[in-house]
């Protein structure tokens, strides 16, 4: 690891080691500081904050100069995470950037992303994080766009950090770099997935389904949402939580708790 | 599904259909409505609030009696209770519990574990849900004196119901029945796990690593955490929200914002 003095930079992903929002997250984070690559062999879209528990986790190390370092893992982006930290590397990282990901993770999906679950893990681990998204799925989605607004937010964590157990969530609307109007600092928007399985019969007779959905906004006019950010030109940076308590409910709930029960709990 | 007026209850966990965990709490379940079970053919530990995107999700319909449905489905918690919820059931479930969990899952494990992946994917769907874990990691854990508990738990859910968005993680101390001291409202422990990678080679010398962690505490002597509440015989119960927005940040992180750049962002 020939960091020197400047920035060591991990830098994840979801959608496996060849997508192309993983290059362009690594070509701008270079400019900043040395880059240590963790990618999975496989796409690990949907994967949330997943750890691998009963199978091994295979790891190679790609590349190594003095620019960067570059391992090929398979496992999931939070083992990844994992992996560098407690294991690859030999200190901390100064940041950890994950993304940037085909496809949106607004709203709930911050919830399904494993691109997101590494930036959670890396907060967890007190490492300023973010995650970045584009609305894009496809796997020639264009990430020129997002060029000098990933440098302004890598800028911003490098010298304001986070708060602990913080990480960000930024998502990147796929339009033209002139009709992007700027960053907004947002809430993640209350909104589900309804899904739609389509079942079938496999040629033996047996079910299955593929899991198809389409995304139900609650609040379509709430200004201070990611969709709202995203639908109107914005970038959206949504500070998330590893903390998932509800604090605010916890005085409400005290008549929730009991002392002893003598009987079976029939009452 | 034959549930007549009787509350319906969809139950799930993550360590797969066979667990003695699951059929304690479809016993409990039982006493206060029809019960639906979606569990799945293997373990699903670890595997967080996951969804299977590129495979597809097989299920079979295995009872169907008028106290009980049971689904085994390959699949995640989180799938389950999709198919579940937008595919196989009639109506919405009047609950959804989850567990109970061979192993804790209190701080941080929320972030990884499956059985909170289900109870927060009926929290986003408007359906009262908790998940339930047992601090035994062990398939023969002794699982008969939390059963006073589920009861209370279950009864209060099913009057009181829970705001949108939240859910309860329910953690159990794996003592006798006589020496649990009641149900704690509590907050998640701010904690993480520390890797071990135990570093093999294959017999063609590529490289793998068993993922083992231990438990780091970063607040042992704070009372209103859920640590603290299970070392000190408190079953412990955690408001969850589904919404990870930090929202009290969002007031100081205005400086993040920005209009168009006009440069490429290297300012």
């Amino acid at each position: 690891m020939k960091s020197n003095n400047r920035p060591m930079i991990l830098v994840t992903n979801d959608d496996g080691y060849k997508a192309k929002g993983l290059s362009k997250l690594v070509e701008v984070a270079k400019e900043f500081g040395h880059v240590v690559v963790m990618s999975s062999s496989e796409s690990q879209s949907g994967k949330s904050h997943s750890i691998t528990i009963k199978d091994p986790i295979r790891y190679k190390l790609v590349e190594e100069t003095d620019e960067i370092t570059r391992y090929v893992i398979r496992g999931t982006p939070a083992d990844g995470v994992k992996m560098a930290l407690c294991s690859l590397l030999d200190r901390k990282p100064d940041l950890l950037l994950s993304g940037i990901n085909h496809g949106t993770n607004s709203s709930s999906s911050v919830l399904y992303s494993g691109t997101m679950g590494a930036a959670l893990e890396g907060a967890i681990h007190q490492i300023p994080a973010a995650g970045f998204s584009l609305t894009d799925y496809r796997p020639d989605a264009d990430f020129d766009a997002s060029e000098p607004f990933l440098r302004q937010v890598i800028q911003q964590l490098l010298i304001k950090g986070l708060p602990q157990g913080i990480c960000l969530n930024v998502n990147i609307p796929a339009i033209a770099r002139d009709q992007i109007r700027g960053i907004r600092v947002c809430r993640q928007t209350n909104g589900y997935w309804t899904e739609v399985f389509e079942t079938r019969e496999d040629p033996r007779g047996s079910k299955y389904a593929w899991l198809t959905g389409s995304f139900v906004n609650r609040e379509p006019e709430a200004e201070d949402t990611d969709e709202w950010a995203l639908r109107h030109g914005y970038l959206s940076v949504v500070p998330v939580n590893t903390d998932f308590t509800a604090h605010a409910l916890i005085g409400s709930m005290k008549e929730w708790e009991t002392e002893k029960v003598d009987n079976e709990g029939r009452s």
